[in-house]
């Protein structure tokens, strides 16, 4: 029903499309031994589609079933590499024969298997999944260079010392006494971004996660943005090649038990972990002086 | 280790923190029925939160146990209300007495219920629960005001006719053929925002879900991009309050099922819905001529 | 390592396998409109599959693989049906080839789809997923005969008045006061068998789910266990060809907040869903004088 | 509607109820080190309960409130111990003060949290995730014993070599073809028993689990139920105290991807895991002459 003084033409904005969801196991076989990497890729394009929603012209759309041969068809080409490298030949390949493509944005996430004994030796093609930690990266890339960013995810870790949280604001509806010792648990979520896209990923990748685990461990945390700026600072320390680091840090409650009503002590020892609700801490942590850059594409 | 040349001193950048997952079931009881509001709640804060993230300071840190109380005693005082009134008042109430703070944001998302009919007549006080649809609404504060968007998510439909995929791009990975008769199946996730704050929510609601349905049924697909083109435009037609709305449609793939190896035909009748991979496709459609604009607050 | 007057050989006790996860969305066309059937289907055997254990002898093995071609060819096969039936027709299928098989058990799990309305017209061909309720039925074949049940699953019921739990034991751990008004919110799992395979299971289905969702409503409630009884008492009483039922209520317990701290009262309006822990109630409601009986296969 | 000749009358069958998911952090602190417990409890009651459900009379009903209160204060009573005695003691708390009840079934799984390490150091009060591996331990008890089982879950273990599937029945419907090579991935879960309730629980433990996992890598398996047998084999002969096990181990398909079309081989690299369907093996493994026994209740 058409108003007076509104306007009812409709405009195309912000759009993207591409596949997601693309499961890929590639084994890698010498004589001495199996190789795994097990990784899940999401792939996205934007740029001239203005005529795929209009009027349904499909002759610049290139489907997302061909993107996800092309997951299969690169992987087979390319010898072993680091996600993040598979990341950025996947971006570069699509730019290739894609004119009506602007950006591109691949993420790919792996699965941990470790590597089994048996009797003491590494098994040759024997696996164990490594928990629920996931490796992450992602390429965005333009017709003028691409960004990597490396992660991790679902690392769960708990501090049962070294954490409390006191002398904090309080209104009206804070009921939160203080607290100098209390369980710190959260499930780590980290990005981190590079000045130069051909910096050693593995190496880089090794040495930051420790810095994250260590600070963790280690830091006299007053609060979780406390500890996630030590976090972020020490990753950064840890790994030159590092410009930025954005951490996420859901704070996983545990509920002291009162015990009390049954004529029991409870010195910090039973808890009850709440699912929900759970405090949510987001931040960055950037180097000083240093600004994230494109590269020239490879 | 200090490498020549790397700046290793770090700078806090964006950052926020807050509460999520604060569940909320609130009953309002008439004589005549009850009435029920199921929710779920998240608050973050940005602001001057340097002190505490550098040295521990927690003097200007509201404890996010305080902000799932708020939420509790608000929910008790304000009479019923839509989501998105919900959402406005609670940033409202914590910019009052958080100077520190900046930006705010509140997201809510309703689970439906339906009164469940006994004999023909809609019960008192017993209820079902209607789907996996959800109700959202966030609204997104600052000093000088407040931006509300209101959506939906988890709205699964399917049509088994009037969707085709054909006169696409090929290169040479592609194996995908011509279609003009599939399945088109998708979770249909919408936001959109309005030009004014004070806009009748819950008409502006039904009349949106409606025109997204509608056209989603209607439409004569040539591909998922089309069918979202589509359902924008009606829905920005049927609201005038709309200012724009995204739309995210992942396409949910039904595979034709070979039976000609077992000597039967399959014409569009057999196929096996693929939860992995899917495709992913996403768009703005906006008013045209129409700038979002940010109210006074209330 | 041999212990003395350990035993250390092994033998094979009960064993069974199949395929699980067989996901199947059939379509039937007419010229009127079109209707869409949306179910998994797993599948296991037993029977002589000693040799294939221990000693790695594959010829008595059908691939699970063929189940699931199975799946799709007797869908492709079998004109509009229940899945009662269906499940029924692949138990009387796998029986014909596999002489080795002695034991069959096949279930379906069949979401819900409602056809859409546009301008008040039920829409030929586009659909909405009606909720996460399931439809279930499972078959249990011999080669004497097959037994059939039906059930439902996931259906979210709640009701704010006519729900109390008083007079309850106590001992020194229990805290929990006596109410007469509480939110009584569960999940509704229910299976229930037939003493004849030849019933109208859509009605009979139709009926039995009616039943539960009045006397769920209906029901002035004591405990979970009360209502339990009187929802299946209503089944049998519903329906007479059902001999029995199994009913399984997770009780979702809804926690009264405290707002008396922030000088509120809460006249039972606002609780705090949890998610965890939750009771658990089940139970078999049985029709006097009657006994399940395996009918002869068709 | 009565129907001549159907008996309206209903009977209770088989019940129970009890509470499911308490959740609990048990941290055992002592100067040297700090060490955690996480363990989610379910508790079911069966006995003579007719009254509960038939006339709403709660007199000899437990809330399900005192269950979980009590898991809470044994745990603080109890020092460190393993899940399989906290599930037993569990069951004799509950006889004592519940005369009317007949059966407990107390079901634990716990989650694995390992000690990070810094600078080479094991540290004192920080910890990680160990992956999705559950350790589980149930007790079942009567008025005359109890019986214990004990178990793991979601161990997902993968090899890449040393698996086939061959010389497999045929119908009409078959078309999978032999393979000697070909990716072996599931999710181990198992259960065990024992006679004697007075074993070491967690040497028991550790032996099972590593003959379970050097049987899967090690052998020559010509299908899942081949290597299924093998692993319960080894079991049995690493632990004499095991009475029998059963393994349920769903086989996570992984299809080739032909490359073919894009002028590729693809000599068993690169992969499609598939989460749905997969095939289920589940299979019990005994020993010779043994039979399972209720011992008295301690």
């Amino acid at each position: 029903p058409p108003i007076e003084g509104v306007d009812v033409s409709a405009t195309l904005g912000r759009n993207s499309y591409g596949k997601s969801g693309v499961r890929l196991m590639k084994v890698t076989r010498t004589p001495d031994r199996h190789e795994v990497r097990d990784v899940t890729v999401a792939i996205q394009f934007e740029g001239d589609f203005e005529a795929v929603h209009t009027s349904g012209d499909n002759q610049h759309v290139l489907p997302t079933d061909t993107m996800k041969n092309a997951v299969y068809a690169l992987a087979r080409r390319r010898p072993r590499e680091e996600i993040e490298s598979f990341a950025r030949a996947l971006v570069a390949h699509f730019f290739v024969d894609n004119p009506h493509v602007s950006r591109i944005a691949v993420d790919v996430m792996e699965n941990g298997w470790e590597r089994m004994s048996v009797g003491g030796w590494p098994h040759h093609h024997a696996f164990m999944r490594s928990g629920e930690e996931k490796r992450t990266a992602s390429a965005r890339g333009t017709r003028d260079g691409v960004a990597i960013e490396a992660g991790l995810a679902d690392l769960v870790v708990m501090k049962t010392s070294g954490s409390g949280f006191s002398g904090f604001m309080r209104d009206g509806y804070t009921t939160l006494a203080d607290t100098t010792d209390r369980i710190f648990a959260t499930d780590i979520r980290a990005n981190w971004s590079y000045g130069n896209v051909d910096v050693s990923y593995a190496l880089c990748r090794a040495r930051a996660r420790q810095a994250l685990l260590d600070a963790f461990a280690e830091h006299d945390s007053h609060s979780v943005q406390h500890t996630l700026y030590a976090m972020g600072e020490a990753a950064l320390e840890a790994v030159p090649e590092m410009v930025e680091i954005r951490l996420t840090l859901p704070n996983r409650h545990h509920l002291l038990v009162d015990l009390e009503r049954f004529g029991l002590d409870n010195q910090n020892e039973i808890f009850v972990p709440m699912a929900e609700p759970f405090g949510l801490i987001e931040g960055v942590v950037r180097r000083g002086g240093v600004r994230p850059t494109l590269s020239v594409m490879p």
